[in-house]
């Protein structure tokens, strides 16, 4: 069973992703890693913080000479700017008085949940660990998920489909996907230059407000076997663990499988993925079946 | 710590709910939980199979004298249907002439998928088990939930807000959805008699063109306190764990908290719940502060 | 995952056993779990509880055509008692009158500990789910997973090796303990007759007493190949998982490895099971490694 | 729910414990937690391996100004051999020449059947995770669970009471385990003197044969109330879930609950712990009930 859970707080010394269950042989590409970590840090529009972290992947345990080794794999990401928090976030009592309390409560973030929830005086220990900060651990346990799964033929990418008003309306390749995770620069990585451009301006439009602007991503996996999940256990299906992990990110609050947001105010005649059988095997997969497309797909 | 977990397939003899975790003492209005599963069967153009069924829960452990003694809980939903399948899937080896083989995969369900997980010949065996029948037990263990969280002055119901193109836009006050919850006619559960009446009519067209068609409901959980759940560990987030069980019902592909659809193509000044603070405590709230609205809820 | 889970009273309705995670395809040979379920009834000097209750699995979902279909196995074991309880034991208020209230808390038993915990006024909901009577919903869980075992050619069977101060002192061939799991009658599953006589006489020794007395059954899992187990967390070790369940059975109170009580009171070299290696693969062995005796497994 | 999990390898840079569930505001006395490990570190003819070691908790988070806040708690323990290792077990490719190679397995360790689960030519990566120094990072982790405990009055101690035909036979108070635990000296913490003596001849006399000698400690939780555990399923019994912690120690293979190897060769009426109700609560007991023994504790 693979398992993985983070520690860390954004201010801390380090992050820390404890990864389990990887078998042993699998080569760790320590570039791809830390390109992901990397790739994580870009984006249009964001604040100075990125600019500091420059995560790198410090492997302290599971990986020997470039290959994993059964043993659960332990990756720590310091935080380049302990420095300037040692004295105000101590792990020994250190003096109160630089403390940096944070006294307002910001709505959209755990911040007042979790000050009740402990009955802290501010928010200042409830936003350290409730920071999307954390995301970057999950990065680093999501690179080696990755390598794994790379040994299986699957492949995951990402890509923006959409950001306030501005949408990406055409179809989309998979080659277009993998082409832009592989670009030198990724401010915003979506597919089409035209798109990309609107995309741009509502962030550009926001900042000018003093606002934020939200969006819309989508991850595809590509070579995933038909089987791989279940319909036995309602705790064991695919849509409901990918939901559970997805909706668990610090900005995220809606997540649909295949077409799901749009399926929900469709005929089922519109939604549904005919099931086609081809002559002969298509290249590169694994049975007959084919669906022309994958509004509602089921694993 | 709470579990549960079913068992049984759609044309068996039974359905089982297990559920583990409730402390002792909890009264079990059987007729609350029988109501429950009967509202489940209701629904505006709804198949014959529902009829059929008339679900009640036998309760085989786990509530004596009334009260739940702290022991597992499992909950015997008898398939009315079993004397017309028993032949055609017997628990034995039987009548092999007798199977009612599914041989063309469905779309929009998990024929195709199971059928290759395991090998089958036919969907039969899968969509006995990847039925919505099985959604029956999780209403009976969703039954017992509720009771217990009625003990704490938590409640949770539901409603429709939107069926194909036609949409609830009205604001809603918890009152109005708790007075559909206890209505004797359920058949469309929702709280303004004129989107009732638009959705019927979106679900008369689809039947008539011999279509489905899809909708949203919504769920709300009313007297929640701030900081049940948990900002420090991904899988403990409350917004995955609601998310994970809800992506897992079976005809459910996306999911939102709060209008996390809506906020995903907004600027964040849109969606964001400002936090206020009352001179004194709103009647029946725990501490004084409140939010206008619950766009983006964080518990 | 494989998972299985239990529910019911020992005066109540019925036994449930949850099994789930096996996969599709598995013959079911009912006679093997009905025996196993017989086997558990068996015991020189039970009571007469045992006469009442001649167990039989009725399979409730998850296996159709004598073979599992990967759906969760619900097994209901009937109480065949329940006719004599319904009164004294009634889901539903009933007449509290009726109550056979159980005011002693008996030491040995988790009567006291129960009842503490929810503050119950006498032991009676306690006793009904800490009895041994659910362990033949384990027994039934277990004779599924005895059926798989033995698709990969892994056998697992039991016997006494003492009963108070008689105990089993030659060795004992795999052969032997299969024979005795055979046999018609196993009222004390030893494979030496001469030691059976004398754990007997202890058994009858203290029936006369009043007493009773304790004694050490041993489980061999016959080929079960090297690896299965893991070094990589603690809570995925085979030895932990294995103490942990069996430790868990309702009169169990010591769990060794091997020879794990003995071990620990000897030198090292008196335990250790050297490790040879054969000129080629010994009849029906997956590798040419051999170990002269079994001291302290690791698998 | 509290949980916990390591990482790191015997020769590798570092060992890591996470532990997460711990509630906010818990004083966290380092000196203590150093002191554990410490502990861990002593032993009456251990090797030379300790004396390099001197582990020290370094906390990376989950713990600010003196006290847990709810975050989950990173501890890492750096090897201070990493140095020597770091050509000979790199996470990058590295020198192959310069890997050192465990050709032959070792009984009574993981070497062999490790090697096997992974086709591993030599055993060294099973034996870097196998590794009894993995256990340093459950001290850690368990050094904070001891911390929470305290702040509930329970505290937990060990001693040894065996060691290979030395034995401790006088009954022993709870005041002498706390107070050898304080000692400065903890080469065999034996609460009597002429006791320890003997158990370290037979310490000698294994050394001098070239050889080594196992023994029995007895860990004991003070101050745990009565219904801690629960009779309700047998995946939460505290006695499975004690002796699945236990078992999955390095060189554990034997695990009892009070007088569990001696029950089970004993009458029923030599073992129970007969339950009695005093006059009025004991000091410090929560209850008036009590027992004059402890041979088979259910919490």
């Amino acid at each position: 069973m693979i398992r993985f859970s983070t520690a860390g707080e954004s201010h801390g010394e380090a992050l820390i992703a404890l990864l389990s269950g990887l078998p042993a042989g699998v080569p760790v590409d320590l570039n791809f890693v830390n390109r992901e970590l990397w790739r994580r840090q870009q984006g249009y529009g964001r604040g100075g913080r990125m600019k500091i972290e420059t995560d790198q992947a410090h492997i302290l345990s599971g990986v020997r000479h470039g290959k994993t080794i059964g043993s659960p794999i332990a990756i720590e990401l310091i935080n380049r700017d302990w420095k300037n928090w040692q004295e105000k976030l101590p792990v020994e009592t250190g003096d109160p008085a630089k403390h940096r309390a944070v006294a307002s409560p910001r709505p959209g973030h755990a911040d007042l949940a979790g000050a009740l929830k402990y009955n802290f005086p501010d928010a200042r220990y409830v936003l350290e660990r409730a920071s999307a900060r954390e995301s970057a651990a999950r990065v680093a346990a999501g690179a080696f998920a990755k390598l794994m799964l790379r040994e299986l033929g699957i492949e995951v990418a990402s890509h923006v489909i959409r950001v306030g008003g501005a949408e990406l309306h055409r179809p989309v390749q998979w080659e277009e996907i993998v082409a832009i995770a592989g670009k030198d620069e990724v401010m915003l990585a979506c597919v089409d230059a035209e798109a990309e451009a609107q995309m741009k301006e509502e962030v550009d439009k926001a900042t000018h407000a003093g606002d934020t602007v939200n969006g819309i991503f989508e991850v595809v996996a590509h070579g995933v076997p038909a089987g791989l999940g279940t319909f036995a256990n309602w705790d064991e299906r695919l849509d409901g663990l990918l939901a559970w992990a997805v909706m668990s990110l610090q900005a995220v609050k809606a997540v649909e499988i295949g077409r799901g947001v749009a399926a929900a105010i469709s005929f089922g005649s519109a939604v549904h993925d005919p099931i086609q059988y081809a002559a002969e095997n298509p290249p590169g997969r694994p049975t007959r079946f084919t669906r022309p497309h994958n509004n509602a797909p089921a694993a």
